[in-house]
């Protein structure tokens, strides 16, 4: 059939193109088919959208994104042929039914994903698909070795390379400058990548960049950890299997996300950074994302087996996270905890606990003997400090960086405990959710510290937490959200707030 | 957050919103959330493309559509804030964890889905899960009452009101006109919509309206049923249960038709008519829909279980679909076959006896002895045609219509046995390709016609079937199918085409 080309702007990523009904009749195509669209410079694939708005007829309304693929302008006839769907549709439907994908289906279907070549429609099906049948070990490996292929990798001239990477969901886990800067100290290679903040109050990148600069090429991530030995980066600067981003953007609205996209996705930017040797921490608690030790162990399986079948060794660490690690939740506050313990500060314990004992795993994994008292020692000696100094400098920071440098928000309120006793939970949600009222992670200064642990005692009037923000009206209603929340629990009693004040 | 409006074209039926990426990393929103825009007549929810595209920071892109909604012209501060999505994606995501959902979650669902409030992605989800967790009878009678609630319905003031559904899957199925006049004639009241081709090469509205009109209202439904007794109207002309039109756009593309949706679709069309006592076609065989007796029971049982929950007495006759119905296919060709039976010629005897087997089911219901007899009867009296020519004059077709005024495509072609033997298969969805290549069901001439039935001798030379075409090039395109297909198999041969004439 032909068409005349009309170019219109259009609200869509996808390639679509928008033909009147009775035109579709006659090409007996209907609204999400596909159509193939010759123009002068060539062909290219769209999905239909058949309306009224679109009601006339022997027109081809498409975006300029198509109009640029083919060559066309505005009145160029266009030569429009009904496309089959990609024969991964077929692959999809198959695990609809229940099936075992082989490594050419998932390659095509995170390929086409990966293009564009799929819709939101089909791409919501597979996940949908995904999240209710799953995937066993083999078919996660296919589909983590197809993710790498949609982006860049890394081969370094040395090695091995060394990695690892929390599963996430603890608040205040800002343990990876610590761990990587011990590491790195005894010579380990580890070049870690890291992200921002999805649904937590502040990612390991959003508070490293408070202090160094987080956006790096692959190239200078291969020099970093071959020269300095470690990084702490923001995987998101870099190529790294993007077609996650793609899924991510359907996975969200729908509120899942299937186990084996999420192992998939993981060690999918772990093999394209080259990793030999890898360590998962798996935060487990009641308010986080693995609620017990058996499920932990199943994700330990998981990631241990699915490093097999792809030449990583995979040694897991299931971390205690029923309440955050540490005291501070936010960018500045945050930084300026991890930044004060590599300085020879010993408090919160929990901190210099967590990131010993991950570093120590590292440290054994690479040979050495007694991985955590080798760890302890580095931080202590100020040997691990001094390469956190290097690996910022090198990242673009100060060489004289100082924990006292970070400065947070200067609108703090006090949350106050009305009545004594022992803190019996403290909700990771909950407080979250404060924290981001506050403004974390947009507002570097803003975020929480906590002032308790869980079963410590309080006595009534203590502080149980203190707010930071950069407004005050974030401030206001982070105060009230605290109100309503609780998040710190002492005997069941409800929290009530007491004193708010500008600070300075 | 306040932003400017644009107004833009957009190729998208559900309301989106076009923001600059740094706009929504303020608002703390991404792609496909959903903001609520307010404008200075109203509100309206969209969800968001968050793109390099919109990069024009403090601007909010909308289509016309969305700006109508909320009273805006370009230019006009907008308000935007962030919208929850609505409560029906929690009971999508619990169908995904294989529960059964209640009615009120089921109703929001299609009620969403009605009103534009849920996205593709949402909506794809939502039949994948359908498709791998199905749901219980309660669950598809829920699902069946709230898509009648999306539309119009009718009330009759006469009663009881008789149905018959056909699930289809068998070419040539031209019985509905007869069975109407026939149960009509016996003082029944047989209001029935039909549907045109979807997959097929011809639905039984295709090939109605080559002969009156199919196109009413409910109001005109209701004056047939309760003047003339029958109809044989499109039921798409009328507003019944519209949210199913919706939902097919998305189940296409994915290929997939949930059982659970696939029978509350065919009931909630039947509860909107009112219907009281409803007999369901199942054709079975090996190339259609249902393949095996069993499958074709647990149907039965299906339908029948539904009707006890929605008040309609239901009946289910599994009929034999091995080979098409009758010689012809296409819409005149079967239109023509349809007339003739009514006008009193007793060939092919598939399609009589199909005919009165199935009116004879509703005389039963109705509360007739020897249903099948009675039926034949008032075909053999011609008091079925008198109705018939009834039913036609008031859907504006002539009252002296002739299955001879009929007259197929001009262009034909015998496809010709290159061997002796018996016909061992006829397979239906061959046949269906070869028709639609002859144009079936857009070109009214085109189609073709059988000449042997399964099991018949056929001599080298014999025609097996004819194919009738409005345009040359369809009819050699259908040739080479036909060709290439064999959808008449004899022994095992290849078929080989042999002339191709223009008649007249």
């Amino acid at each position: 059939m032909k068409l005349k080309c009309k170019i219109v702007d259009i609200l869509s990523a996808a390639p679509m193109a928008g033909m009147d009904p009775r035109d579709c009749e006659a090409l007996i195509v209907k609204e999400n088919d596909r159509i193939r669209i010759g123009g002068p410079k060539g062909e290219t694939v769209a999905s239909i959208i058949c309306s009224d708005k679109f009601s006339d007829a022997g027109t081809l309304f498409i975006p300029e994104s198509v109009a640029r693929a083919i060559g066309a302008k505005e009145g160029d006839e266009l030569d429009v042929v009904y496309s089959q769907p990609p024969e991964s549709v077929r692959a999809i439907r198959r695990k609809m039914d229940g099936q075992k994908l082989g490594a050419e289906e998932i390659t095509a279907i995170v390929k086409d994903i990966s293009e564009g070549s799929l819709t939101n429609i089909e791409v919501a099906s597979w996940l949908t698909s995904l999240q209710i049948n799953g995937m066993d070990l083999d078919e996660t490996a296919d589909f983590a070795r197809a993710m790498v292929d949609t982006g860049d990798k890394v081969v370094f001239d040395k090695g091995p390379i060394f990695d690892f990477h929390s599963m996430g969901g603890v608040p205040g886990n800002k343990i990876t400058p610590i761990v990587v800067s011990i590491a790195a100290a005894a010579g380990l290679i580890v070049p870690k990548t890291s992200s921002r903040a999805i649904s937590s109050a502040c990612g390991t990148s959003d508070f490293v960049e408070t202090f160094c600069d987080i956006n790096v090429t692959l190239e200078r991530l291969k020099e970093l950890g071959e020269t300095v030995g470690g990084a702490f980066v923001w995987g998101g600067s870099m190529n790294l299997a993007p077609v996650d981003d793609i899924v991510i953007k359907i996975e969200r609205p729908l509120g899942i996300n299937p186990r084996a996209k999420m192992l998939a996705s993981i060690i999918s930017k772990k093999l394209a950074i080259g990793a030999n040797y890898l360590l998962i921490d798996i935060p487990t608690g009641a308010g986080t994302k693995v609620h017990t030790i058996e499920e932990a162990r199943a994700y330990a399986q998981d990631f241990m087996g699915l490093g097999a079948r792809l030449g990583i060794h995979v040694e897991c660490a299931i971390t205690y996270a029923d309440q955050p690690v540490g005291s501070a939740i936010g960018p500045i506050l945050e930084a300026r905890e991890c930044i004060r313990i590599l300085e020879g500060e010993t408090q919160p314990t929990s901190v210099v606990e967590k990131a010993c004992e991950c570093a120590g795993i590292l440290l054994e994994m690479a040979g050495f003997e007694n991985g955590r008292e080798k760890a302890h020692e580095l931080l202590r000696s100020g040997k691990a400090h001094k390469k956190f100094l290097e690996i910022v400098t090198a990242q673009g920071g100060r060489p004289d960086l100082k924990s006292t440098d970070l400065v947070p928000g200067k609108y703090t309120a006090d949350v106050i405990s009305s009545r004594s006793g022992y803190v019996n939970s403290i909700r990771n949600r909950d407080l979250v959710a404060v924290a981001k009222a506050c403004g974390a992670s947009m507002d570097k200064g803003a975020g929480l510290l906590l002032c308790k642990t869980k079963g410590q005692r309080v006595e009534e009037g203590e502080v149980l937490f203190t707010l930071y923000a950069e407004s005050e009206t974030k401030l206001k209603h982070a105060q009230e959200l605290a109100e309503r929340y609780c998040p710190v629990q002492i005997e069941g009693m409800l929290l009530k707030r007491v004193t708010a004040q500008e600070s300075d």
